[in-house]
């Protein structure tokens, strides 16, 4: 194996980043704000801190300060599990026999299995900080509630978790795994909420969605003492802390003297792609450089290829703001054959503006194609990958194949989000050839898109 | 947090080992060769060659060189994962109290989720080389199958996997994993085999043993053209490759400044405990240190403190050569309630005889204060260890508590072996208050080993 650079890039401690790198403060258009859904007026900080913690909610309305400091606190949790290695992807390079250089950001060595722990370490340290007694989610494929248990043990907190319930029943291990750290995980729809009782009965028999179970979450949240509700995906203040997946990139790259052409990341809410692409998008829009970024998703819940950019609710209840983004309505549950996350109906605020203004490229793929990669990937780099990281692995390979027919050596930069090790009833299906591919039609969505809120 | 050293130290890729150390060629009584059941004699080359690759017994006879260049095509292998960090434990110190300082060579950050992957790229490359077309092996737990059907796929080589038969139906994620990299998987004992078939006809409905499994491999493996058997542990050659792990640590301790006093490893056939001690025991064994070295096993498969040392066999169905090791009977099986790996009736000829020479202590543990230690730990560094792993860090933790008692900062450094995502259903009987003990009786034991041969 002939080297430029070794295999994997790991920053010291002393370089990991001190702050997370806010875009919104280079953004010229900012992200439109959460609105009440009561009023149709900006939700207020004090309306929020009902719902969220106070730290958080000042960085969810922060549109303005670029850097801010990361407590002591969560820069010790990070070292536990940060900095994650750039990986040099030699070996990949090789099966493709491509000329372009393939490099990603492998997020997944920690126990919760992906890079949702960067922002759960910093939601659980605010809410103690704060004094709560502790924090409700909701999570669809469970890497975030797992990631959120984890933070929540480290700092003494309760950690309630509603897990859409055909992932709780499908994923007996990754339940187990967050109660191994002491969370109390509940199938959602369920009947400890008034939401959940009224889903349950207006739908009878339903399997959950990741909607209901923020509806649920949320509703957990305010009707206890002590308790808010945190969110994985999505948010503002979420993609400000896996800001630090791209500074530690972007520094990583800088060690190596390599610029990025393109960068890709896989894309459900956005926290992953949001974190990758800040520093590089920061500087694009202050014309600093020019950088290829693609956006991939499930060609099964495509928000930004084929979903509308307007208000909508954050979850099928409706008990949360409404948000601008794109979205495929709230209602919006992929078919059931969608393996894997990726699978909410909207996109964050701040990538859904950066995406219609053209500063981000969106591709959307099926999931047999993703698998295929996804096993590729596998024999090769050594390393299994969750079918949302695969989306991401996907395009980088077609990118890398279009390098090669073109002659380019091109620098790829992806983002390896996470592993597959809960995610192998998807792999069973793809390994017995029993994978299928699913594309709403354009009157399942119209049907969708009807019934959203019009502002 | 105030930091002596850092949280975690990597080695650059540049000084990784560059050979593999033989930790015999410091010993003065030498292991005691294997010998052919049939004539009582030493195995010879020839003989083995039939079972194991050309340059893999040479590396099992070689009880004189010390060091052995690893090549290059395994170097480059092990970039994918390698080298491992060094962890220090600050926050497990933190929650103990304790003024010992805690060590711990993390080797789970593959996707096989353990160590077993250092000697698997090893004896995949060594029969590539040889022209084979494939491999057979057996596998408990499933660590060992998922490092080999890795290793298989990257050098293209036929991977045929004998599953103990209550792991394969225990553990269908581990199962599929394989599959996922294109291995062969057969619940053992099979219809196959003729040993197989025999140890079905003699025992109907049995859940099979890692005994039976290695007999199937074996004759899988001599039956076919083109194949030949790997083992994943207990081999003096496994303890050669796994001295990766030791070296690596001793490195990242010299470059710290850090002496260890005391040095755990759980051990089961012995080749985590074997790599990870071995150039501290060689500079033991020159007289140009002294540490505490502890070998931590089951109670319910206690082959260090309650087996005899004697020649026995290796396998249950007795087609392999008879070795001379710590031993509790071929026909030992550890109770059903045992939870993970471990299992092995045997130990290591190499560390046997540094066993029985007084230079090892070994600690017995039941598996519910294995539990304990896990979630402790899981809790508070982060990472949700394998059972077999948590064997090593009760007994860590336990020596942290005597050096808080006793007033003393002792350095103590212990191997991880290995991640715990496989092992799910024994951490969910453990949450849920099901986990038991089992330890065998005098009586038990006394009855296999009235089995073993009389040499």
């Amino acid at each position: 194996m002939n080297q430029d650079v070794p295999y994997k890039t790991y920053l010291t401690e002393a370089e990991l980043p001190g702050a997370w790198y806010n875009l919104r403060a280079d953004m010229k258009t900012k992200p439109a704000p959460l609105l009440n859904p009561g009023t149709g007026k900006p939700m207020t900080a004090e309306e929020l801190n009902h719902v969220f913690c106070e730290e958080l909610v000042k960085q969810e309305l922060d549109n303005d300060t670029p850097f801010i400091p990361i407590p002591q606190e969560v820069r010790d949790f990070y070292k536990m599990f940060r900095p994650s290695p750039l990986v040099r992807a030699y070996f990949l390079e090789q099966a493709l026999g491509t000329p372009a250089h393939i490099y990603y950001k492998f997020e997944g060595n920690n126990t919760s299995g992906s890079h949702k722990l960067n922002s759960a370490v910093a939601q659980a340290y605010y809410a103690k900080a704060q004094g709560l007694k502790g924090v409700t989610t909701e999570t669809g494929a469970g890497q975030w509630g797992t990631a959120l248990s984890m933070a929540c043990a480290f700092f003494k907190l309760d950690c309630k978790v509603f897990m859409v319930k055909c992932s709780y029943e499908q994923k007996p291990f990754r339940r187990e795994v967050m109660r191994t750290y002491g969370a109390d995980v509940t199938p959602s729809p369920s009947m400890e909420t008034q939401v959940g009782r009224k889903i349950n009965a207006e739908h009878p028999g339903t399997t959950g969605s990741l909607g209901c179970a923020i509806s649920e979450a949320v509703e957990a949240a305010v009707t206890r003492e002590g308790y808010r509700y945190v969110l994985g995906s999505v948010l503002s203040q979420v993609l400000l802390h896996q800001s630090i997946i791209g500074l530690e990139t972007h520094a990583a790259l800088k060690k190596l003297g390599v610029k990025p052409d393109v960068i890709i990341g896989c894309a459900g809410g956005g926290s992953n792609l949001g974190g990758l692409i800040a520093p590089f998008m920061g500087e694009k829009l202050r014309g600093e450089a020019d950088y290829r970024i693609v956006a991939v998703e499930p060609a099964s819940c495509p928000s930004f290829t084929r979903g509308r950019y307007a208000y909508d609710f954050c979850d099928t209840g409706r008990v949360c703001p409404l948000a601008k983004m794109y979205t495929l309505g709230h209602d919006f549950i992929p078919s059931a054959s969608h393996a894997g996350g990726l699978r909410y109906h909207g996109m964050s605020s701040v990538l859904s503006e950066l995406y219609d203004e053209g500063f981000i490229e969106a591709k959307a793929v099926e999931q047999t194609s993703v698998f295929q990669a996804a096993e590729q990937f596998a024999r090769t780099e050594g390393i299994l990958p969750a079918p949302e990281s695969s989306h991401a692995i996907r395009v980088a390979i077609d990118e890398a194949l279009r390098c090669k027919a073109e002659g380019k050596a091109e620098n790829i930069v992806f983002g390896l989000t996470g592993t597959g090790y809960f995610d192998l009833t998807a792999y069973q299906s793809f390994n017995d050839g029993k994978m299928s591919d699913y594309i709403p039609t354009d009157e399942e969505l119209a049907a969708n898109f009807a019934k959203m809120p019009t502002l």
